[in-house]
């Protein structure tokens, strides 16, 4: 079995060219918008999310096609939720991946424009009847996307987000429950999908997605962990974005509160948790378990 | 028959009740989310493109529910488009519909992801079984829907209106051939989707999917003439928005480029040809030839 390493590379490999041929240049007025489109896109990222659902697919005997789709969909959803939260509005970030933000390379009506496009994007994909060939399925792919990136997933977690960093400067920074619940909308929804939508290209049995969603929410709260230490601990040029944001927003985060060894602590037993989940499966789900551990141990 | 200003109102009506349970309040920290949505959606509007579906629906007996829900869909991505539209970053407007725009009753913040959140619940909503029994109609409509709103659609629309825009400052203003197609994106594919969503619901026959097509491509370029009009010589307080916008920003229009005179005769023409393409059907589609009529003399 090739290492994870490899096996992230590889498929961050095969993701990219299906991002690229899904945003092809054209020669129209709106030339623009798929630029900005493609920038926001193209040439960078771990691709965690596309990851999850490419090996998942694969437990479940998918083929390369529509995990490759399906994976290019969450992937647009994720960028256009960067370059949205980006914006002098949200996060007022200049930098991101180690290259100016997409409203700082472009503008910012270009990058509200080009995040409104990636969206509805990602849906496009998924109906294609080249994603799978049953509607029921697609379907069930839409609905998911829609439920893990709308008010009640993704965006309320932002919008959760925004209220707690305002209360926050009125003294009052969430507490551990209320972290937790953000982050289980904010990053937590998208990496639950990256799961789902492959066992849901695989028509896998329920037993199979309630072990996939129990490694998903241990997984995606380790990363969060994660992220907060590396905000705290990382190094900027190997992070690729400032450093230091929220502790100097006065924002509570995991690190905030537990403190950098019991938030290393808990992220290493969230990750050691979220393996356990997949006991159900054989040695197909290695690379998954090896990268519960990865999103712990990362750099960057 | 009822009048067609007693079928628009009726369906109003019904559509703005639909709205309004797909938008219940919610006592979460991202409340806030909920109410932003339901402050840019409820409360206002002729409900014109709801009325395309419930219409047309109607001509393929498609029941009540079915419509409403797709009519509801439709009217989230016409009122996300125009939250992002009032941005600063983009058309910086103050007020809409007579009321402060969503960025000036809430934050900016709030409205970006307002309106994030509202594109992502209309396909939320056209996914769910409710919306139809059968999951191939329901993923053509995801499919129209996406196209509609997208880089190719109404996006792409928005993105070549800031071009224009900034090549207009440069004494590059669009030709007719240049605005056409702009609208044809910006305003005239979700108006396309109204009749297409219609027909989809109904399984209704390619001939009928065609002559709808054509209608509302006609409509579509009368709706926005009526529009340009509406901006040079249109009453303030009955339109519930800052007027003369293109013109102090010597943007082109119908209006600037053919004159207030052959813009209107050309509105009129295009109205007249909208109904010419019903003429498939029977009495059943008057509400829709009245429509168009409707779209050029109306005054706000």
């Amino acid at each position: 079995m090739t290492s994870l390493k490899d096996a992230m590379a590889e498929s961050a490999g095969h993701v990219e060219d299906q991002l690229d041929r899904l945003l092809a240049r054209e020669d129209a007025p709106e030339a623009q918008l798929i630029e900005a489109m493609r920038y926001a896109v193209l040439g960078g990222g771990k691709r965690v999310r596309p990851f999850l659902v490419m090996e998942t697919g694969k437990l479940f005997g998918v083929a390369e096609e529509p995990r490759l789709r399906t994976a290019a969909a969450l992937e647009f959803v994720h960028c256009y939720s960067l370059i949205h939260d980006d914006l002098p509005a949200m996060d007022d970030d200049d930098m991101r991946r180690g290259r100016p933000t997409v409203h700082k390379a472009f503008d910012e009506a270009t990058a509200i424009l080009a995040g409104d496009a990636l969206l509805t994007l990602a849906f496009e994909v998924i109906a294609h009847t080249a994603t799978h060939t049953s509607p029921i399925v697609r379907i069930e792919l839409t609905s998911l996307l829609a439920k893990a990136a709308g008010a009640k997933g993704m965006v309320g977690g932002q919008m959760i987000d925004l209220a707690a960093e305002a209360a926050a400067t009125n003294g009052q920074p969430l507490d551990i429950g209320g972290i937790t619940r953000l982050q289980r909308l904010k990053t937590g929804a998208l990496i639950d999908f990256g799961c789902a939508a492959g066992a849901a290209l695989g028509q896998a049995p329920n037993r199979a997605r309630e072990a996939l969603r129990g490694y998903t929410q241990d997984l995606g709260l380790a990363f969060q962990i994660a992220d907060d230490l590396l905000d705290v601990e990382g190094d900027e040029a190997a992070v690729g974005k400032k450093l230091f944001k929220d502790a100097d927003a006065g924002k509570a985060t995991f690190v905030s509160i537990l403190g950098v060894e019991r938030a290393r602590d808990q992220a290493n037993h969230l990750a050691d948790q979220a393996a356990e989940h997949l006991s159900i499966f054989g040695a197909e789900a290695d690379h998954l378990r090896d990268l519960a551990r990865f999103v712990v141990e990362r750099k960057s």
